[in-house]
């Protein structure tokens, strides 16, 4: 446990920048989700990489936990301190060290948040395609390998991370990868430590991959007959090459949800929201590629818009699909799941959920990452009503276990934290030994975000 | 070593699937390079995963070292039994269980060569990117993170590998990854097995992403007044977001070799190949950009071709390269160098090596991989006359040192082997303490491979 001689340690360079105050420590002990509120001991603010390599040891003398912390977005449970100890605030840590036009990468602090990174980017012709819902850290979203809308085309975080600053449970700093385009060195530790989730060490800085502006974007909206007539649209504009840069599934009930929130009168149908990158050209030849493909499935309308305005306008649904959902019970919690499946098996997948939805009585509007194979239930409940609880994470279970029946994964883009623990045997088998291995090798003293990602025995 | 009751066990499985006889040991002793032939004892031929863990818990037992070997045409002595052992060769593993369409991957065995995979999916619509310049085996290329010509467009195997299946080295059965496209769920071990080059385990089955076949495909090239203005054009290229296929830069020395070797009468200078894949319209849109830039830096022509044949015969200076190279000096050893910088170094570092060359006096015309800042020399030495030999791996270690210092890795493509040892540390710092802890985790019997990628101490 934290003794005063542990904390003058850490106050003695931190100053100001600790706290045990039960509202920074509240603040820090849960993210956007249904998992209790568990705070840490200290909360502590480094600014710099060597901060947090001080703040490591100090840790590792005294056999403290460590939980690092971005935005507090994350909605598995990444953040809860399970084991009391420190939650280092990595937000103060939000300084951009370069930006490099000719090797198109950015080299970002760990707390520089997306909103801040886009606005950085703002007007030099290059972007960071890879975005969660929300306003994630870099490093975060590094940790939790997220993705987001415009991995069909982009990849997810593991893709688009060239080199990473990381502070070991030892306290070494070490640097992974490089600012080459590739590397043959050795084994890869950037994506070891992407989707590590804080758990063999903490990310204090990362250079990512920066990708040129398309000349030109248009969206466009496609409302279908059935599930099965939206996926097998998306798999085969997948399947004929054509670089679609989001391809995003509402099913029925998120339609609903939205017409509501927005007062709008989109068809109640399963809709494709989609956009397209490239020159004029290009982006022409691939819509009416899709179109096709659409009207074959039987969409029933195509519409698109260039304009930017119009765009905007035209993905004001998808956009606004969140709080939608939450605006049909004002006051829920949100339970996300967030299986993903072999493209070819989602529709059935998706299908056979939405079936299982309807018997549970549950409010669960369907939002997909479709191009990947990945969607999410915004499963809505009262957190008071135990009941209730348990019939949505029964749901959620069921989910899982078709998912990893047809080959999938418990989670596309969320992480593991803790909300996910009870899978990873069933998904990993002995490979999960082998993870365990790693965990053993890098943090003996099990200090780094303990309790999250691997199961304890 | 090897005792007959460590052999009868093997046999009594394998039968004749196992061999000591000199001819076999010293043709699985050494790879496509200059290292000198190291046997192993024993070289052993299993026809499925589970003879690969049954020999694994053998050797294991024994102790007795082990190196899988694929199609032997490593370039930084990968293969060769430095502790002598067993060599498990892979290549009886040639099966391909799964071709899947819908959701576009290939599942081989890792014995399946670059070559038979093309065959099979010809005519499939679909295609695998990744190639080395041989018709190296999966397993290999996923062990080594290879890359080649289509990586500015594609990547490396690190990006095509969606699920593994491997023996680790206490003869255990892993999956990793799945087949869904992206996962958030625990470590990736997939990234770890890929690059690891046997170290940790033998990667025994592959699961490959597929890419549509473009519609079409067109080639050109351009001949430069400087490598400068060359690497400027590629930088442009890349940085205005055209998805080029290819872009390989050849220097005057290469372009010389090959008016020798096929009677040709190309000017000797620094030449772009190049090749476009999409739609027509996309192709030479792109083909238009390219060509702008081109001409912007000084290029003094641009032919391009869309024909198949004439593709072919514009990019068969590039395709003889190697050859071509080879016969400046008949019956000379080859010794490729590797490195690979941040791109806008890429044209000093070339430049730079150039003059070393001169300097050296030593024949080693250059072939780069110019989208990824990833060239190569391709030294010819007589393997007899030990100064020329340390005179080359002079000029290699300075051309090291030199990428490193630009902030670029002893490898982009080949490996570590044994050739580049030496420089583990100067690359990693810190991070090579990382990797020992994961190997001495992983193969805490250090059996894997012994003696490639980490330095001993």
């Amino acid at each position: 446990m934290i003794t005063s001689s542990f904390y003058q340690e850490l106050q003695a360079f931190l100053d100001e920048r600790i706290s045990v105050s039960m509202d920074v420590r509240h603040a820090h002990g849960e993210g956007f989700s249904y998992h209790e509120n568990t705070p840490p001991d200290v909360v502590v603010f480094p600014n710099t990489t060597e901060e947090v390599s001080a703040i490591v040891v100090i840790c590792a003398k005294y056999g403290i936990p460590i939980v690092p912390f971005g935005a507090g977005t994350s909605i598995e449970g990444h953040v809860l301190a399970l084991k009391g100890g420190v939650c280092i605030d990595l937000r103060n840590m939000n300084q951009v060290p370069e930006i490099n036009r000719e090797d198109m990468y950015v080299t970002v602090q760990a707390g520089v948040t997306r909103n801040q990174l886009d606005e950085l980017l703002e007007g030099t012709g290059f972007f960071f395609p890879i975005g969660p819902g929300v306003n994630a850290t870099l490093g975060g979203m590094a940790s939790t390998r997220a993705s987001g809308t415009n991995a069909v085309r982009y990849g997810t975080m593991k893709d688009n991370v060239l080199a990473l600053t990381a502070v070991m449970p030892d306290g070494k700093i070490i640097k992974t990868g490089s600012k080459a385009k590739k590397s043959s060195a050795g084994y890869d530790l950037t994506r070891l430590l992407v989707g590590a989730e804080g758990t063999l060490g903490i990310i204090t800085e990362l250079t990512l991959k920066l990708h040129s502006e398309p000349e030109t974007v248009y969206a466009a909206i496609c409302a279908f007959p059935s599930v099965e007539a939206a996926v097998a649209t998306a798999i085969k504009t997948i399947q004929k090459g054509v670089p679609i840069a989001k391809i995003e599934l509402l099913d029925d009930a998120m339609m609903r949800a939205i017409n509501r929130y927005s007062a709008l009168s989109y068809p109640e149908v399963p809709t494709l929201f989609l956009e397209f990158q490239g020159t004029v050209a290009e982006v022409e030849g691939q819509i009416a590629k899709v179109e096709e493909y659409a009207r074959f499935y039987g969409a029933s309308d195509f519409l698109w818009e260039k304009d930017a305005a119009n765009r905007k306008r035209l993905w004001r649904a998808r956009t606004d699909a969140a709080p939608a959902a939450m605006a049909l019970r004002p006051g829920a919690q949100l339970m996300s799941t967030d299986v993903c499946v072999p493209i070819s098996r989602l529709a059935k997948c998706i299908v056979d959920t939405q079936r299982d939805i309807e018997e549970t009585g549950i409010i669960a509007p369907i939002l997909g990452h479709v191009g990947d194979g990945n969607f999410h239930l915004t499963i809505l409940i009262d957190s008071e009503d135990k009941e209730e609880f348990n019939r949505a994470k029964a749901l959620n279970e069921r989910l899982v276990r078709r998912a990893l029946a047809m080959g999938g994964t418990c989670t596309g883009e969320h992480g593991i934290g803790v909300g996910k623990l009870p899978y990873m045997a069933l998904e990993h088998g002995d490979s999960l030994e082998v993870m365990r291995a790693i965990k053993l090798a890098i943090d003996p003293q099990n200090l780094m975000n303990p309790g999250k990602l691997l199961p304890e025995r």
